[in-house]
């Protein structure tokens, strides 16, 4: 059985994660489940779209990932099941964008003619809203359908790849690129997939040195470096870099091979 | 072996989850734990009530809820094992009443024969207090006594089913209900059990439209609908009802069948 | 196979639980992880330093404890493998003190000779950072390699136990100890190992009476208990002692045998 890599925003204050992976059982008796991230910021597509792109190069052949952050549940956005070496499960809405570009679609299926879970509960009248929680109603069992290895033409109709949708985001080698998101330590990511030793960014009018690794500039300067992604990172060391250079999405960042005046 | 479904307020800052599953593990071994929630509020009584009435329904029969939200620990409120067609493990303080409605209990244990963990440790004059984590000491142990199939007469005393506490909740289908509680994202989930199409509710001063979801009002509206517990919930599409309604916990929802005026 | 337990400042707003997860089991199929706590405070060792020594005692002999909170990744410190009774794998910063009091080191080894992880994917001039990720490139495949059960010294040299790093914390029972950390709840856990019945603490300028738990004093009313660490706790029932007595770590704490005047 193929093993499923859960990513949501759904958080931990509420029981969706452990509904869908409850779901994901009855449907696939067996089967792995490995949580990716939950804790994502609610509806934030371009946190997603960089985590799926840290993720997935680590991520084996053949894995199903189920990943449900979704702003347009219950308007007309697709729910698509793509097949690049890894089945990609949830909503149409180019979260996926930054992943595939490393694992690139090879086919892609609706989700059409998905059995939602049955419900089982005693209280007369009672009975589960259907329009909301594709997680559990619709992805949840087209993953465990492409985990056990069915086959996906059952799940709905083949669409054409370019019909896809994308979010306008390039990953680039430079010079130019612009803020893509932030993680939890305050760290800017970039769309950048260089940082030469011995160059500098510009950004937010400064410009800062580019190194190995934080270890290499005094606590609380500011440096970026290849980080782990494959994407230029901006720190402070030992601090946020958001808060302490003001950075925000979208922000310019340009690449010069020179190294900061004075350095 | 039983899969055991743990929710708690324990959060991942602390090892309090880990401590459980590592107790449940060597208690149980091979027992398969599916985590439902571990960062609700703390201490809040009818947000957990919520959220194991959200899960239950999509639990296998046979499954142990373990769920320890626990406010009383160290007083002198009980702690229970009740069977329906799944086995609840934890503190009599109410937490399972929602979840009740939809799995009645049919028998119920005291949890006063449970054998604490033994802890390891090679350092002079430590020894764990044992008056405050029943997650680890207690409950935890229950469960894995019940995950493997033993007998819940071991654990306690038989208690008769009217003595278990619930909280002073109703579900209705209407007219009159109230706020229950809300989830991460700020919609307020109410203890109405319907949200018939073309109807509205009053609720803080307002009257919002009943929906099928989010996407039939524009970005910024109010409405309801309803969500996939089976409770009529009240959402703003891309933002938070909690705050944009100013909604509390509490406060009166009214179900009326007839749609907003000028609608 | 060995089973890891895992505990990291990672967060589950990004995927690095994830990607660690998906190496363990790309190097040592099979295995079993479990979550210790992802959510501690970034960088705080003092934090993490209480979490291990809380859950050490309850994991299995043999285990493997993986822990990552690395405020100098990219710095001259070392990473290492320690055997006592338990493996445990990650920085040499300290972050292991207080559990090794309880299970005390026999062997150590430098991560020097670990094989990081192969990414796969097809964008032309992508490659990942290699020096901001030793969770994934060196803790995680040297944790799986332990896990297997292999030979510790094909990871790297075999260090004196006297070079580990150790942090300027002591364990005692008293009478002078000090706020080592705080809880999710906002307990304070201090340094002392005992905490006798009938006696009382002085801490922020206040005498508080020692109790067994919570429920023995009103709600709002703090008081100190031996705590489920086998640490004296201070706690205001239903509150946070953190917050409403002002306490900070580092604080003085001094156990008295006779209880606060008046009582």
């Amino acid at each position: 059985m193929r093993p499923v890599f859960f990513l949501s925003d759904f958080g931990l204050e509420d029981p969706y994660v452990g509904v869908v992976k409850a779901v994901l059982r009855e449907r696939a008796p067996g089967v792995k489940v490995v949580d990716l991230a939950h804790d994502l910021p609610p509806q934030d597509l371009r946190r997603v779209a960089y985590a799926l792109f840290e993720a997935v190069p680590y991520l084996p052949e053949g894995a199903v990932v189920l990943a449900v952050v979704d702003p347009g549940v219950g308007t007309s956005r697709r729910a698509v099941a793509v097949w690049g070496r890894r089945w990609y499960v949830g909503p149409d809405n180019g979260l996926f964008s930054l992943a595939w570009l490393l694992d690139p679609p090879r086919r892609a299926f609706l989700l059409e003619r998905v059995l939602p879970p049955f419900p089982q509960g005693a209280l007369p009248g009672w009975r589960p809203g259907e329009a909301t929680f594709h997680g559990r109603d619709r992805f949840a069992p087209a993953a465990a359908h492409l985990a056990l290895g069915l086959s996906p033409e059952a799940l709905g109709l083949e669409v054409p790849l370019e019909s896809l949708k994308r979010l306008p985001l390039a990953l680039t080698p430079g010079p130019e690129g612009e803020v893509l998101t932030f993680d939890r330590f305050g760290n800017a990511i970039t769309t950048l997939l260089q940082a030469p030793l011995g160059g500098s960014v510009e950004v937010a009018g400064r410009r800062l040195p580019i190194r190995r690794t934080f270890g290499e500039v005094a606590a609380g300067e500011a440096l970026a470096y290849l980080g782990s992604a494959g994407l230029l990172e901006i720190a402070v060391n030992g601090g946020s870099a958001r808060e302490a250079l003001g950075l925000r999405e979208g922000m310019p960042v340009r690449l010069l091979l020179a190294p900061p005046p004075g350095l």
